[in-house]
């Protein structure tokens, strides 16, 4: 147990439930958009239609038809050549994470990571004992050249862990050129790239790039995906998609682990793409979202002080906050919690080894408007009382 | 990955698939007696009344009125004295055990198991690298004596895994006097007990007993549920019960392995036992297996060749078959198949670690009583050629 420590998120959540706090801490989707309507329909056909066996066992690897419906989807998005047999259906991606955890790391190993990283992935890994190290991070991704610095230099790297689109918690985008180079540098040294992509369907603005899956040729990298973004995180359905060789071991792992993902969320999900159109629905969502980014980072330039800057993410859910280096997130949060302002501090959060305690990550997907107006004025005004 | 194996199980369940072939090999429950209708009916009540809130994230400890419910329904039924708090939602009763090898289990550890036990027990605890001492166990349970032989000479053990309700594979049932004997060496050696009780609510004849759990003075027992085998299975719902400690170092290891378990579905079982009867139910599920254990022991005693003996199970989905010494259950799983007869031999699938290979395990949950009579009259004359 000792690699295993608290979501910090889930913690602050607990206590940003009261209505009277506006709490840019969550990762949460918006649920207005959710189609409530239309999974009431499909659970009703789905009952209908396959009856029992939506209730049954089924197989490890996930229903055909939505292994099918994904590998065509990453093809056509992401520019990858995957058929169904490179997809295993996860209870959401952090079980495609949890899973690549069991499946590479033992006591001792090496991930490297970008500079934040996502939460939920250090613990994720560091449950199986490995140890981080941090690659520096740019606007267009990691530094492929300190990158291989240290693969070179250290045979205890197992596995580079990034997250390309509108990363989490920075919503920065990697450049199609560093996509290209790990991809490279990944045949090169052989290391396993686990590229978590979560938030890819939801660009606002700019061209969609190819994965760095797309650029695999030794099967090395590995791609995770989820419905939570798309569809609804409830239902707790994600994907991975690797090398035929790989996903077997996935299978196994996730054989001993919980057998296989809800049977009717599933085919409900498959049902749902065979009769409505999910384009339509995604779109609803990027505008949503663009709307709110918009808003936030007009609301942060009208009222943050000057000395603090933030991204400007091309989509996704988040953006990220640098303080002046003198100043601390944390105590930035306990003043905004007295004022019912709620965010995530990065130091102790999203950097696995310790340090840039004068950064927080917003959240900017899940609530209405005045609220994002509204919050982020009174966060500009307890951070002047910082400057 | 070195720890990691194949369910032997799914994939011989793949062969099964065909039609013709009369399979004793699975663990599933009988499809028909699933509450379809009931279901279609949760379902559009938990999304008119609970709305978006069904399908967007939720804690990771689960819906709070199931934790109720299940707290409350172990209370009564197995003499436990557990609050909402002692439970964490699993994703299947499978995930409980993946769960306790993640915070138990490192390198080297021991797991103490009966002989035989629960195949993916195996590969979930397997996975954290751990070593399996089996103990004796026989009619009435473990031999508690052997137990405490291994505890006190051996420091790498860490828990002790038991399924003490109509056994998988066997079908046995533990005496209340073993349950007190585990419970009190558990006390006095300081011992993790890990209790899997998927089966205890099918039980067809004689009284209900208490668990291990229900003399726990100390909180290192732990005991698993599921309603896989009351309700459905792929909703992928169960739970562990514990001290409270205990369990947050559960709801850790939870978040980093998937966050959660689906919302709507935990939803939608919380609404089924509120509108509905489930002991009800329970009893039409216990009535039909009770038939079909009835027929499968008449059969087996009519048709199969004296030397080979077998348990009758007092509950549960399963029994235990046992050849003379010289039989291979292996070759007779190779003849089996060519009348299309499966089941799963014990050698190699239910002791970690080996021999017993004159043993099998056949399920006669899962299929009309003409089969089951059909089909052990096949392997009766299959084994017959063996003698």
């Amino acid at each position: 147990m000792s690699g295993l420590r608290a979501s910090e998120i889930r913690e602050i959540l607990k206590v940003t439930e009261r209505p009277e706090v506006i709490s840019f801490a969550g990762g949460l989707p918006t649920p207005e958009l959710f189609p409530v309507e239309a999974i009431k329909e499909v659970n009703r056909l789905v009952l209908e239609e396959a009856g029992t066996k939506a209730l049954q066992y089924t197989t490890t690897e996930g229903f055909p038809p939505l292994r099918k419906w994904i590998a065509e989807r990453m093809n056509k998005q992401l520019g990858t050549h995957l058929d169904p047999d490179h997809i295993l259906i996860t209870h959401g991606s952090q079980q495609a994470l949890g899973l690549s955890g069991k499946v590479f790391l033992d006591e001792g190993d090496v991930v490297l990571c970008e500079s934040p990283t996502y939460l939920a992935a250090i613990s994720a890994f560091r449950a199986y004992g490995c140890e981080f190290i941090e690659i520096p991070t740019d606007e267009e991704g990691m530094d492929i050249e300190a990158l291989e610095k240290i693969v070179t230099t250290n045979d205890k790297v197992k596995a580079v862990y990034v997250i390309p689109d509108f990363q989490n918690p920075t919503g920065r985008t990697w450049s199609l050129e560093r996509r290209k180079q790990l991809a490279a540098a990944s045949r090169k040294y052989g290391f396993v790239v686990i590229e978590d992509n979560p938030y890819g369907e939801l660009r606002f603005e700019g061209e969609f790039l190819p994965a760095v899956k797309a650029f695999d040729t030794e099967g090395n990298i590995l791609c995770t995906g989820t419905f939570s973004k798309i569809f609804c995180p409830g239902y707790r359905i994600g994907w991975i998609a690797g090398d035929k060789e790989l996903i077997r071991k996935y299978v196994l792992a996730k054989q001993g682990t919980d057998l296989q993902c809800n049977t009717i969320a599933q085919m409900e999900i498959a049902k749902y793409l065979e009769l409505y159109n999910i384009d339509e629905h995604i779109d609803k969502i990027r505008e949503t979202y663009r709307i709110r980014r918009d808003l936030a980072i007009r609301t942060m330039e009208q009222y943050f002080p000057e000395g603090v800057t933030f991204t400007r993410p091309e989509g996704g859910l988040f953006a990220w906050i640098e303080l002046p280096a003198h100043i601390n997130a944390r105590e930035v949060l306990e003043k905004s919690l007295e004022e019912n302002i709620a965010f995530v501090p990065g130091g102790g959060s999203f950097f696995p080894n310790g340090g840039h305690e004068n950064t927080f990550r917003i959240n900017f997907s899940n609530m209405p408007e005045a609220r994002i107006e509204e919050g982020l004025q009174r966060l500009g005004k307890v951070l002047e009382g910082f400057i």
